[in-house]
């Protein structure tokens, strides 16, 4: 693992040899989040655009030399990553956008990008010979890494808030995840999960706490670059809730940047729902982040405090990109265009990036020429209610051909 | 498309050009289901196993020649096919079965099998100049044809019994489908969706009606094959419900095994709920089918009138397939055991072919030295409900350490 140099906090700037720290900087505690810096002469020894080009082997796996682990670590056999870079021929005319294209990350084998986060995970488990693994969350990132974890044999210990919905946890169970439904906020079941992987000694996979998840979101990027020949786009469009999905793209690019395989990191706009939007204002605002009461459709990314604030508006900053906000309804109607014309079921969260897309465009923040990518993190079939929300059902007819052509007319 | 020789109709066997019909056979009506037949000469001018080593389209269009489409008819834009076959080591483990694979068709766009037939039904549609495409069905089927024809641009118009559960049309209206909730059976939707396509002029995918979609579904036979390069599996277990999967399962081994790339056709075992197993008594006794009131969890194969029976009970009998039954009891536990054993959450009727598997070896149809493959046809985030009866829900805690000890030692 020698490609990697150090582990650097992003508040204290000390850096740390991988072995020396296992979570956060042990200075700043669980403020000061670690950074993986790579070591980009090793990197350029072991892997190229050429390599890549005759490499078979279509998953998150092919950029190996890029992610934080050892050579001859397992991997989880869950196929993750590779995920169709649509040319959306229908939505470029809709939106009159003809260099966009839709980042599909809804089929990765657990149906949301948390699956690129939690594969190097466990791989890092595994290198720290754990067993056991836990995370607190409610969502995607859960089933994620509970799916993983299943695949490789591994117990995992979920901590969610009492008040997840069912349906959420369902899948979590099928993957035969121990959970602690806890009496209390999402803040503190988090806080439990930290202290209970401490007295158990199991790997801990929270956001913003394990420095390796960054590592596995950036291969999105790492595929949106090759996908699309390394000409990358003028601008990318990701939903934010903690923050993390956001460095892990600005992340890919610039590993590829600092490579020297792209002549430029694109801009990667961050879109908030307008109702959990403390990263939109802290960046808007050029002030410290404020925590909200988040009020969103889009559970995923409904966040009050977002646990990788300082490393999110670092990266916006260093590289200039954008923030904007989206109304629920602005959400919805993201989920109906994005499946009308192009086939694709996202889930409220998932498919934001579009809604701060289309505002983005009418506010004039995007040019007719850009070559512009939206990933979409989820598929919708995570979350069938809201999906509901977004669409009207049509009254029940006679099983008689007078019936359809009465209904065809209204 | 001169590979493609003629239609035949699997009850008078009665040969069509492919433009002399559209759908069924013209003496038989809807009860003559078409077959298509290859000259397999052409196709082995055409593609080869050499070919298809070399060929980068990892989708079902890399079998292209294999199919009864026009050599330049374009396809549509949803990337179908080429699903993980996982080589399941703890499954394997688990069941002591060391040469068993999982096939996990939930990966697919809208997350199930049926995207293959989708998809060439719907070049099809569009070699025939249709804009306007229809089907009758409250599941997979249904959303998977609204899905490609929404990304084409072409309006899908459905026929769902009243009865149908919300959330599964939940999909199909983000995908911007026009839904008729039929006061009636299924039966009754089918009979009135027909009428409508030929008072309309709507292109129509109806189960066993037309003739294309069993194509479409074989590709997941010459996947696995190639998957395996080309060293055929001994069993392939797959669920059961209209028998169209089975006889595509067996339509793909048969085609290879007609080009001589493999050297026999593997023994198919179709599994059926025990409370909707019409095809099962069929092939048991020997006798005609008989309808019964179907009554299982799992919905997508909860089926009492088999429109495919014909057609599959023939390809049973020809190629010495098998069937089994399952109970829906046992179909959880198979729900659980794939999610705990390899990560992979399959809808009750995609796994009630690793349930059957399961009652196999139980009772020694299986062999601990075969090669067995399980095809999991759908992702279970289609039906949480149901995967919710496959679980129990554990007791909230209060946020201490010492409730997650208590917990633990519960």
């Amino acid at each position: 693992m020698d490609q990697v140099k150090t582990l650097k906090c992003v508040l204290c700037q000390r850096e740390y040899e991988p072995q020396e720290v296992e979570y956060t900087c042990p200075l700043c505690g669980n403020a000061g989040i670690l950074e993986v810096l790579y070591d980009y002469d090793k990197v350029s020894k072991r892997i190229s655009k050429e390599s890549l080009a005759k490499n078979s082997d279509y998953s998150i796996w092919r950029y190996r030399p890029l992610l934080p682990i050892k050579e001859d670590s397992p991997t989880p056999p869950l196929h993750v990553g590779w995920t169709p870079l649509y040319p959306a021929f229908r939505l470029r005319r809709k939106l009159e956008l003809p260099g966009l294209y839709i980042k599909d990350d809804g089929r990765n084998p657990t149906a949301s990008l948390k699956d690129r986060a939690s594969a190097v995970g466990i791989v890092k488990a595994l290198e720290r010979g754990a067993h056991e693994v836990t995370c607190a969350s409610t969502g995607n990132a859960a089933s994620s890494w509970a799916g993983v974890a299943a695949s490789l044999g591994l117990k995992s210990y979920i901590f969610v808030p009492q008040t997840a919905p069912q349906a959420k946890l369902a899948q979590l169970l099928i993957f035969g995840a121990r959970i602690f439904p806890v009496k209390g906020s999402y803040d503190q079941a988090f806080d439990l999960c930290i202290e209970a992987s401490r007295k158990f000694g199991w790997y801990n996979r929270n956001t913003a706490y394990n420095p390796y998840l960054v590592e596995g979101k950036k291969t999105v990027a790492l595929e949106i670059a090759e996908q699309l020949n390394w000409e990358v786009p003028d601008k990318v469009f990701v939903s934010v809730g903690d923050g993390c999905i956001l460095s892990g793209v600005f992340k890919g690019f610039a590993d590829l940047f600092h490579l020297g395989w792209i002549g430029r990191v694109p801009q990667v706009i961050g879109v908030q729902a307008e109702g959990a939007a403390p990263l939109y204002r802290a960046w808007k605002s050029r002030k410290p982040l404020e925590p909200v009461e988040p009020k969103t459709i889009a559970d995923s990314i409904s966040v009050g405090i977002p646990r990788n604030g300082v490393m999110a508006l670092r990266d916006l900053y260093r590289w200039e990109g954008r923030m904007v906000t989206v109304t629920d309804e602005e959400i919805l109607e993201a989920m109906r265009i994005l499946g009308q014309e192009s086939g694709v079921f996202g889930e409220p969260a998932g498919v934001a990036s579009l809604a701060g897309l289309i505002k983005a465009l009418r506010e004039g923040m995007v040019e007719k020429k850009n070559k512009v990518v939206a990933i979409i993190t989820g598929n919708g079939l995570k979350d069938v209610s809201a999906a509901l929300h977004a669409v009207s059902m049509p009254e029940a007819i006679d099983p008689t051909l007078e019936s359809v052509e009465q209904a065809l007319k209204r």
